[in-house]
């Protein structure tokens, strides 16, 4: 039993339900019955086969275990899925039976039935970003001028806005969901080679069954790959691709690059939350993010969930990736090295972008704390831009050097930067005076473009 | 010195000297003189500086060296960068030196300079790439009816064509064209955020600098981002993406893409070229392939080489899709860890993609020998055409068992396929025979769809 | 359910029975149940207390599935496990209850169950990589003089023995035997820190039930310390490691050894297992390595699966690697993204090398088929033995060009080496004649030290 | 030139100077050189060819640019360096350049110059370790009760001591010198495999050359290998290790493990070095840490640098595990994967340590700032002590719902902990008064076994 106790951030999650192991037999009998009706739309199996077929390929009808320990001896599951799979029709129609997997190979089953998979739960990826993206949008607006810390390097380095954050966390979800949008509108392909990619098989069998069109070889392969397309749902691929592996790799790339924005998201929910700084909260639940031992810890768990799988998914990508270099027709181990990674980054992305959807809609923002944060070092956040008003008279260096002698002495006084520059004779001559200099300095001025930028991303609230 | 020593496979190609660390210096430059243009063109810097900072800022009037062991003060190198390209600027004109990296800060400079290599870098590729198709276009043309053993899990399967083969390895390249296109013509951007992503110091600077125009905030941005583009040939991003890391992780994904291309077709080359199967050879080159100490080698070494790269980027590309999940406003560690690796996915794909051209285009397919292999198991590789044509018959069980009786058969008398058939009473009833059965039993007349696919991928010869 | 299904090569195997959810439940059971004896062992919680608790700590008494959806709420499964366990303990004995999980925290039971459930892993592991290389060395010492051709870039180089090719794997099997073993015997440690790594919780409590023993802080921590680690079977670790992550990236690089060890064996077995070399073969077992379209196929099934585990983890080791930059006394995220990808590594390693045991206890040696490929180039893999001998009187560069004539003709005419050297006058003047320079010529007399190389290894036969 | 402006972390250190393009020249020079004296010592090879070799083969002769680059004709830099090698040998002395590179093979040259120069920058790695340690070790014993807040999941959770932190960090760097020596004692091998690893190539020479005791092949193999590991310094592999990549793969992760231990120290300091939390700083250098755009920063520029390798050389790592699936007696191209990654994990993690070194050595720590930030929370970091004490009392569970409570009143009030238990009747009743209450709620009381574990890690102050 895989229950998701070492994965907690896929656990009970649609996702999970749509990648598990079952789900996956599903798909493969999906794609079995799927030929067998394609087949049938052109006449070369008899269509009451078909619907026999079609009837009897039931996930739930076979013994999963047994095809999983019976696929060690042929190193794929398929072989035995379809020897389980003729046993149940011929139990229903022995001629049934024998259209069962006709002029077919295990790899065109296993890949179509990856692709129904991955395509099925692309759907349920691109959805929760969606809505992530449209909780960041909401947040973007309404936090348009909420002032806060920028931070570089570790350090607080000029004010930003939380609505400028939230408008490009939301960027990064876009990006993701346009990549998994992309891979999904592409078109997964349906897997149609036959023994290494010629389908010699499938035109084979359509001859001896005595099919005219299958004389015109051009011809039935164009029927049968809009046939078996049609039935699936999936696209057709410009060219059988068992050893030409561009789907899976650009599936992983998908999912890698989702499950690194939505990182990001929660990393900088992480910093934000820490008890210092406490400019954020996740949304709170009764009972959540309970430590085992101290009553009064309110973890973020959410973000933790999503940072554990954004350091997984690229990993596992990588792999996807490698697998491009696939020996000969079929590769011996590079394609048997696809199946629990892809699945694997499937779920663990459809968990974290599920996570994202809850952390989104409901993080807590804190401007209070933000402004509190700002305050921390007397207003060095500002220093930028009093050398901008300094160096056209002092010139550069020596703008930058008085500052720093300034900041020095913020820090070692821990009076404001603007009560500072008032007592060095050198700035005092240069600068505004009294409110004027005060409001120079003060952080909630010096935003920049932030809330232009919020605009022209997310509109005006 | 980075010779190339330890990497041949891009030592002293185009690809290397476009990601080199002076070509990487001079983007740069190339960037801050950009920057001044544009500030020039609306205004806030007068055209002369911009003039003499863009003919000043040359990559070979400074200390390339000093720069490198300088940055580890600052853990960029722009700091120093600055430094020098300000003093060079004000030993020609002190004024214009004043006007050098106007309101910015280091990440805009390298990474803007970083998009201007990989631009670069990446327009080589593509062409590389569609020579190297154009190549294998014209290889799978001529082979379209060149028949070899198709080989799945390391073993012969069933025949197909070495067309349909190079048709493949076309389409691969293709995919990689695509995703590298799509990258260059998404538009890599300049980077543009000022010290933590505002822009404020921009803004600051101009407004101090007493331009107008800087207080319409939105349209100064405009004016800035447009010029910024225009000036370096980027495109605009759509916010400032000092931690929103999506060209970089796009870059890694597209050049893992390629280098896994090139390298199922480097891998196939390899396969095909083992002394014992000896259907293709690498193009003929005096010297080329040569071993220390065995006179009769000739060796696959652009295969080789093509390999080595595939093998190294998809890594390095995971390590940029992990640089997604970046904190705050700039990290502190993560954008750091971009740079080299981005360098040596690049170069190394280059590289690898050079090299393919030339393996592409003088590639020696070698019919004979396919005939040959084809012939080694007695035409056993017709096994699933014969069953097609039993199947009817003895229902598709007692069919594979017959035909596996007479596979055994075959590789213990070494007698052929069609042979061993015409003496198993059961077989010999229900097919043909003669010359009939041989025909049935040629590998040759069992390619299945192969030279249709090929004449839809690369049209007739 | 995870059956396996998309992961063959641990289907089924004793590894992954000892991986699986239940066996990881249970492992944090356990160390639940010996941390409470550790404290009866003590005397700060009552010996019937402990005894209930031990008794009752059985994974089958709880629910897996719901243990694991609960886990999101706290980004764990111990916080839920606690109550579960607390729940089940109380319906025995209220008082016993409240000793459960007595001033502990979830990465101490979290740690320690997967330090369990390595240690018993790693224990098949080891075994099964004693038990293979022992068939290699047999392998090893029965061919210590079979000649095979030696390649090298893919191409035949100079002869080699079969002897020497198994010597080389059962090596290194060795070398992964000694990593693992060093893991297990460095041993792997409890995890006993409390909330964040002082062990205060433990104290406290000891303190607050009035153990007198407890107010020794140094010794109280030896007894608590010893305890666990007698009751657990683990070593006593030199700090708590929540966030020093020195046993996960050990366990990780050692897998990662074996698996890539255990690669090496199956691409070089698939290698000689081509139709075109035919040198070795699988084990031969009914049904095996059938293919669901060609009776003819015996696929090399074991290698494949062992090559499928070789391929992940690696990259899945990496991750584990990278989860030592764990900031703070416990991570948001990189603890988390340790669980799954170990238990990954662990089965798949685990499987693969139970498959290996079954691959090198019956491979099939084809000495006669390694002849004739010998053969196959006219005894060129000698070119290098005769250089040797022409050398000291052309010249080494005269000598390799004449060399590279011969093989030239050599290819060209069909003739033997030997042929061709006695044709060429300059080579004929400078070496032996007749059956001489046929001895010379011989693959079979130049296989330098291999056999006593092999002697060394594994001794005569 | 790779100047290291894209790596700043090992640009100017001594570990890039040691794996630059130059040293590796001279290392395989060294091999070279090294091989003919081993071949003089037996008495094969003149010993003054042997000296006139040895005197040649110096790295600053040699034309490195135009070797890396003619490398791209044979995949490997050997063959052309033996032809430059020869030339300048027989300029010298034609005899003696009949012996160069006699009887060897590009591999073992290449692979024996990668293990001198791993062998001398493992030994830079160790002895910066060591220094790093130390002063760990010397903070630990400083700040043995200097208390902070421990954090956990982003949050404080309950108090530590930065001694504890500190004797963490330097066991990290204990178990990666452990790792890095045990790489260095266990003994990086010279290669010596001739053509295909049965050394026939030497032994022929060595016979040709009228040796007799080449007649002895065991006898004579020793004499090689123990004269060539005597020249070089290096350690006798058990086999030629051309395909069996166990150096390599165990320099990746002693590397990986390396970085990650100094990666978890750098991320700690960038943790604590936040603005908000200031609770250490990077050693204070003029100019060090400098803003190109703010003048008050001063960024932690040492844990920057080193966390930028730490995220590099695990993934390289993986890539180095991986080759040990090496096919046959030599990869074709699997081998030529290591070169650039082996170098690269050198470096980067040379570089890293060699910056570890000096932000160990000066790292500022501000036990005012750990204890103001102790007290942000209303000292809400004890509340499982009080847990304890209230539950045997109360039960666990009514302990935990009761210090909720009040964990919640003392955030919206802000009030002490103390204070606020003093207040709720149910507590009030269970606990101490007064001074008593405080103590126990003074996160300085609560450290736990921190100040006996630092004292077993280091000893007393």
């Amino acid at each position: 039993m895989d229950s998701g106790i070492l994965s907690p951030v896929r656990a009970g999650t649609p996702g999970e339900a749509a990648t598990s192991d079952e789900a996956w037999l599903q798909a493969m009998l999906d794609a079995e019955a799927a030929l067998t009706r394609a087949q049938a739309g052109i006449g070369t199996v008899p269509k009451e086969a078909a619907e026999t077929v079609t009837r009897t390929a039931r996930a739930e009808a076979l013994d999963l275990r047994a095809l999983a320990v019976a696929s060690r001896e042929t190193a794929n599951p398929v072989v035995s899925l379809v020897a389980a799979l003729t046993r149940a029709v011929a139990e229903v129609s022995p001629e049934a039976a024998e259209y069962v997997h006709r002029g077919s190979t295990s790899q065109d089953i296993l890949d179509t039935g990856a692709m129904l998979v991955a395509a099925r739960t692309l759907e349920l990826i691109a959805a929760d970003l969606e809505a992530a993206a449209e909780s960041l949008a909401g947040l973007a607006r309404e936090h348009r001028d909420t002032v806060l810390p920028g931070r570089t390097l570790a350090l607080q380095a000029v004010p930003t806005t939380f609505g400028l954050k939230a408008a490009g966390w939301r960027r990064l979800l876009l990006d993701a969901h346009r990549r998994i949008t992309a891979v999904l509108d592409g078109g997964l392909p349906v897997s149609l080679g036959g023994a290494a990619g010629t389908l010699a098989g499938y035109l084979e069998y359509a001859q001896v069954d005595g099919d005219a069109r299958a004389q015109d070889v051009d011809g039935y392969l164009h029927l049968l790959l809009d046939g078996f397309a049609a039935e699936t749902g999936l696209a057709r691929p410009p060219l059988p691709w068992h050893s030409l592996r561009t789907p899976v790799a650009d599936l992983g790339a998908a999912l890698a690059f989702t499950t690194g924005a939505l990182g990001k998201i929660a990393i900088d929910v992480q910093s934000l939350t820490r008890t210092e700084v406490g400019e954020v909260a996740e949304p709170s639940v009764a009972g959540r993010g309970a430590s085992s031992a101290m009553p009064h810890k309110r973890n973020p768990v959410l973000a933790t969930l999503i940072r554990s799988a954004s350091l997984q998914v690229p990993l596992l990508a990588a792999g996807l990736a490698q697998c491009l270099v696939s020996e000969d027709e079929r590769s011996a181990g590079v394609w048997h090295a696809e199946w629990s990674p892809l699945r694997e980054c499937l779920r663990l992305t459809a968990g974290a972008t599920h996570t994202a959807v809850e952390l989104c809609a409901g993080l807590e923002v804190r401007p209070d704390r933000m402004r509190e944060n700002l305050g921390l070092t007397g207003d060095q956040v500002v220093t930028e831009r009093i050398a901008a008003h300094l160096t056209p008279h002092l010139g550069r260096a020596e703008a930058k050097r008085l500052l720093g002698e300034a900041a020095d002495e913020v820090r070692m006084s821990r009076r404001s930067l603007a009560q500072v520059l008032a007592s060095l004779p050198q700035a005092a001559e240069l600068l505004p005076v009294g409110a004027e200099l005060e409001r120079l300095c003060d952080p909630a001025g010096y935003t920049g473009a932030a809330g232009a930028l919020v605009d022209r991303e997310v509109g005006r609230g």
